[in-house]
């Protein structure tokens, strides 16, 4: 790999931040924008509020995460405090969201922030957490609003990917991988990511047409039957919020998905890749679902941090989301572990936990909650994806009359 | 002035962090508190959480400003940019502190940050920010929390302070200076905070007991008579809040401060010190006031903003607090010029513009807007103090009757 000089560096960073605003945001003239940011990500969140007053931001507030100060709560917090969340905080990011404002989210947390802590405090602290911030989310997974990720990186992280390299040469390294994956380094990234999207668009139109009730995953340790909800839509790519603009929610992206039915999972399944779970890492997971549920799960490491987190509601413990990713997607060819799943579920084909989203369902957004769980879809505090495609799986699509047809080969696209 | 080393430097960081969270906030144990600062107090941030948790905060959220990314929407915004604020989150924050929170401010902005900018904008852009932040605001003037601010020495701030040393020597005085307004480099802060809150107790005392109906300022360029409101009190030092916290709201404080009469206020004042708002030095103001309101107003330097100031609404040409400090006060002794209120302020008597405290009103939180305003105590977006005393000044208590008695000679109490 070419080091990057400092002036390739800053013209990357510029169109990073060029290309999260107009491609991935989509923000609209006089739109107001509200930033979330880890204090490593001063540089790119500044930028970031330059090109959106550019593009005719009417307010730009970034709201800047302390990662040393929320260790201070495992240190040093009373027993209460682990069940305490900034609940005003949270109600004021949806009231933004209201009144009109886009989001967006700059990735870069220290995947193994919360490794060393009490698995009982990080799980109780991320369930009051999440009770906290579902007001601001459902805006978000209904896309109400245009909103979109992109990643930053940072020293923690950077340690995580490339734990034998200097500080310096990890960053440099895993700023190249975030560039390429969000296309900034290529001379006109817009263009490049309406191609893409093109892409997407297409992949799923061909599996809107063939509107199969379910599919099946077989590989090593692997005999997985998801059934998918009823009426379920399959998307990628972009997509038009409800106030009318087109966004990329993540950046990058590189997967199709929709929402398999709750109660219609059926096997064994386990993890390719691991899961950086809000600080731990979870390794090796295996898990045997029964009408939809799991049953039975365990992990070669980390098993704890799992059980707490498919035991934080009713909904933990079944699927919100099924979604393809071939491996020859760039972020997979790179051959590295980003512990991040910003980048991870665009490596392999995935499966989440929890919530699921209600956009992936035919007229979804205007159903009741009662008439979304009669077709299928989960809810939960939680939503949680986790890798379980590789090179050695296979993926058919199965028809309503029980036909079968394949989807991937060896990873790939059939 | 000897050179602090590292280690004294770090212990006295932590006794301004300790002493803020116990003698300044009064932190509750099982509190939430809210802390705001921009990004240069990182570090102070972090100390201050950490002794709020080992003090039994229930939780703590610092909400981070970044003074560059400020700077961005005068230079890229668009015209409309400037009448935005984020009433989402000011709005958060009051419904934090009815919920409960506690709040710290940390001081240290760029007392110049603004000054380049168009006076216009920077005036739509606070009187936005001043409305969207009243909710707020209100609740921490009519002190329903507990509520500090304390000092961080920023590099922008030094160099305004001291433009002629270097960097870090402009940063070690300004922490010096910090460290010791704020009692933070005594052994025991918490027991020298206690003393000299007592000293302020009783000189406010002394003052509600000779109840005077008005003050008398004589000086250089100042002639002024200011009427004190009906059922006036005056403060000093530390209050319990009506969450039944005791709380020393400014750290450093020096000054017993109350509540002018907004239609009894004659004559002419010459400020003493400069005057950094919201970014600009204003400089030499002199301004006369007939029955309490401004008339005439200029300056040597930064006129513009005065007056921009003085047009925020009908009260920001009224008196709503008035203070008396004496030349000897520690912070004056220091010499310094902090371009900063919560020093400036406490080195010499001074006079506020716009908003009065309803609390240096006999049960004045629980009087209506109307019967407020009846007592003579104004009302406004704003509250901006400027300094009015020197060691040339005489201030007399007059009496109902008119009899006045020397309360201040050449700057020092008679």
């Amino acid at each position: 790999m070419k080091a990057m000089t400092s002036t390739e560096f800053e013209q990357n960073l510029q169109r990073l931040a060029e290309v999260a605003v107009h491609s991935g945001l989509g923000l609209a003239p006089g739109q107001e924008l509200v930033i979330t940011a880890t204090l490593d990500a001063v540089p790119l969140a500044r930028c970031i509020t330059k090109y959106a007053y550019k593009a005719g931001a009417c307010l730009v507030t970034t709201l800047f995460t302390d990662e040393d100060s929320s260790l201070l709560r495992f240190r040093h917090g009373s027993d209460a405090s682990f069940d305490a969340a900034p609940s005003w905080l949270y109600e004021g990011m949806a009231q933004a969201y209201r009144s009109g404002a886009a989001r967006l989210a700059i990735a870069g947390n220290n995947p193994s922030l919360l490794s060393r802590e009490d698995p009982d405090k990080v799980s109780r602290v991320n369930r009051a957490t999440s009770r906290a911030y579902r007001p601001a989310l459902e805006l978000i997974v209904r896309h109400e609003i245009n909103w979109t990720i992109v990643a930053c990186a940072t020293p923690a992280w950077a340690k995580c990917v490339f734990p034998d390299l200097p500080q310096d040469e990890a960053m440099a390294r895993l700023w190249s991988a975030i560039f390429a994956a969000s296309r900034a380094d290529q001379p006109d990234p817009v263009t490049a990511w309406k191609e893409h999207d093109a892409k997407l668009h297409a992949r799923a139109d061909y599996l809107n047409e063939k509107r199969y009730a379910g599919l099946h995953f077989r590989g090593p340790g692997t005999d997985l039957r998801v059934g998918l909800a009823d009426d379920h839509l399959w998307l990628g790519g972009g997509t038009t919020a409800h106030n009318g603009r087109y966004c990329i929610p993540n950046m990058p992206t590189e997967e199709v998905f929709t929402t398999p039915h709750k109660d219609r999972v059926e096997g064994r399944v386990t993890s390719t890749k691991p899961l950086s779970y809000q600080g731990t890492l979870i390794e090796g997971i295996s898990v045997r679902f029964e009408a939809g549920r799991i049953v039975d799960a365990g992990a070669s490491r980390g098993s704890e941090v799992l059980q707490k987190m498919i035991e934080t509601d009713e909904g933990a413990r079944q699927l919100g989301e099924v979604a393809l990713v071939p491996h020859s997607s760039p972020i997979a060819a790179s051959g590295l572990l980003f512990m991040n799943t910003l980048f991870d579920e665009n490596a392999a084909c995935h499966i989440a936990l929890g919530q699921a989203y209600s956009t992936c369902l035919k007229d979804g957004d205007s159903l009741t909650p009662d008439q979304l769980a009669a077709r299928g879809a989960n809810t939960s505090l939680i939503h949680v994806d986790w890798m379980i495609g590789s090179n050695k799986i296979d993926v058919d699509g199965i028809t309503a009359t029980g036909e079968s047809s394949p989807l991937i080969r060896a990873g790939e696209w059939a």
